[in-house]
């Protein structure tokens, strides 16, 4: 499993029905499709013998009413994965750098299009951007990938930080993945993406919209940028029910609003409880919480169970300590912490054993590091 | 309009909503989903928070089933036009060949990876085929696109001339796209491509399962090929409903055998209006027609009492006096059969004036060649 959310292969695992899995992995808002939008999505299925709009014209427009950003300055995708592909194929980098650790496809990507990659890690936000700006000093390069809030550490880069970046090397062109940056929208970078020369942002409904299954992920961009990538894109990528729930969710602002209430509610709740309960968590403004835990296999520990949570030890730099979680429902919530609870419990008494048998054996030098 | 089905450029052009446009230019069924299927895709929407399956599984092990092809032997696409676009870039040739004319994306999937495209020109399919075998024993090509049945003439190359290709140019790949195969499925390379090294069968749901809006598509070859395949393919790229209504309706016998003689009897009062009209048609296996008209102009003057035809003019070696038109319901073939005999006066009133002004005109000798 590379990414969160696969439900599927843990089904066939444990031999149960994919929805009876819970699934904390995925970084998806767990609140349930507004019913009038259902309810459209319905009415659609009696037209899904039409090709969907190769233009996907009406969620354009309407993005454009609800943000004030022209048409032309927006490209849609088949989930922002798909953009994150256009880009690199449709700009050809020869040299990109890569924030880590981050959403592993922006690699995957420079990968497959034979991009030579640099990286800059760091687990400390600040850090990071002094490796960038040293790393910027000393070479160029034609692509830069941000991902902000990013994932899996939830920090959010201030938008000026990044813009004096960008202001610094005008022959990079900045990707910033904007995937979770409802939870921060007053950092968003669309509204200078649109002029400036050098940066596309994405972004996705995947994640805090909860159409996952249903897949749009859309960039903002200087209008001669977007018809770079339009040149490349290929024909109905966004299928019809995409663009109906996309059209309507975007302009739904009591969704929004509830779900924004709804995630600070929890998040409060889970940020008290990891602290009562000694859980070193990454502070996070998005909807998931990086955790380092003293020992690796909670994540194949908590499978059994039926519950699936991201082991992060594909993560650049990450082993599987590092687990993250999402922000679900007050009782998955509740029952992620007893979990957690539990098992340091184990890993306690485990310790205590060896301890017991070898007073300062490696295991329990890292288990406390 | 590159493509036929673009309801939605005209519904703007007409200021008519795209649900009231009579589309004869896209070759969908127009048969009513299964009202089982429908029921299970609303189902489905109440799980489209989670992540499509990155395997598409179930749809793999459904079609396995019916079909007797082993799950590794399948890929699935985001629409048969996603795997047209992947399996140049996975396989990177440097010289392709294009039997034409024929669907535009292949030509432009090559362009878009610098291939170099040849390309054979005929519209009587028995020379179209002596002109490829001229062309193999004077090149070799890395890749060679065979749309059969062809999309837009109709016309159905019989497997055996194929695999006679197939077999005489063991260095080249042969991307045999069977969108419309379901019209004539004893003719399907899927059995030889499972094991052949240099086939690569694409298909759709699009087309003859009419889930245009829904996207999906799958391709058949060796395990080998299909496993560089998805190296290169996206995560996530086909949506949960696409991939519920494609497990369903591909073991759908019913439907299947419902549309078959659907169109077997459309299609006979077509061909027989077509011949009393004196309408010159394409012989076609699929569900469409590629007409020659003695003069251009029927698809816009079409288009203004809000009938789409496909106007055939962006295909290579056509002009925009050869529509297609697919077969639809009764109502909408009787309508399009008035019209076209309706334009046919008309254009016979023209000749007559000009000839009576011109009695040589170039116009009217072009209406007559």
């Amino acid at each position: 499993m590379t990414h969160g959310g696969d439900v599927y292969t843990v089904s066939k695992l444990l031999g149960k029905n994919f929805k009876h899995i819970v699934d904390l992995s995925s970084s998806v808002n767990p609140l349930p499709l507004p019913a009038e939008i259902k309810e459209k999505l319905i009415e659609s299925l009696d037209f899904i013998d039409r090709y969907p709009d190769t233009e996907t014209r009406l969620f354009r427009e309407t993005f454009s009413q609800v943000y004030s950003i022209p048409v032309e300055n927006i490209i849609c995708g088949n989930g922002s994965t798909e953009l994150i592909y256009l880009v690199v194929q449709a700009l050809s980098p020869k040299k990109a750098l890569i924030l880590e650790p981050t959403f592993t496809e922006y690699e995957r990507a420079c990968r497959l299009h034979k991009v030579h990659v640099e990286k800059v890690f760091s687990l400390d936000k600040d850090e990071l951007i002094v490796l960038v700006e040293k790393a910027l000093s000393k070479n160029s390069y034609d692509m830069i990938f941000i991902c902000n809030p990013n994932n899996p550490t939830g920090w959010l880069f201030e938008k000026d930080k990044i813009l004096s970046l960008i202001k610094r090397a005008k022959d990079t062109v900045f990707i910033i993945d904007e995937a979770f940056i409802d939870f921060a929208e007053e950092e968003t970078l669309i509204y200078h993406a649109k002029d400036l020369e050098n940066v596309i942002v994405l972004r996705s409904l995947t994640k805090f919209y909860g159409l996952a299954g249903l897949r749009f992920g859309y960039g903002v961009s200087q209008k001669k940028l977007i018809e770079k990538l339009k040149n490349f894109s290929q024909p109905w990528n966004v299928n019809t029910l995409a663009q109906v729930a996309g059209t309507e969710i975007i302009k739904h602002k009591e969704f929004k609003r509830k779900s924004l209430e709804f995630f600070k509610k929890e998040k409060e709740f889970l940020e008290k409880s990891f602290y009562r309960k000694g859980i070193d968590y990454f502070p996070s403004v998005a909807n998931f919480y990086l955790l380092k835990l003293p020992d690796g296999g909670f994540a194949k520990y908590i499978l059994e169970k039926g519950i699936l949570v991201r082991d992060c030890s594909n993560f650049c730099g990450l082993d599987d300590r590092f687990i993250r979680i999402s922000v679900k429902t007050r009782l998955e919530n509740e029952r992620i912490l007893r979990e957690l609870e539990n098992w340091l419990d184990i890993k306690k008494q485990e310790v205590k054993i060896e301890e017991n048998n070898n007073s300062s054996s490696w295991k329990s030098q890292k288990i406390c590091q």
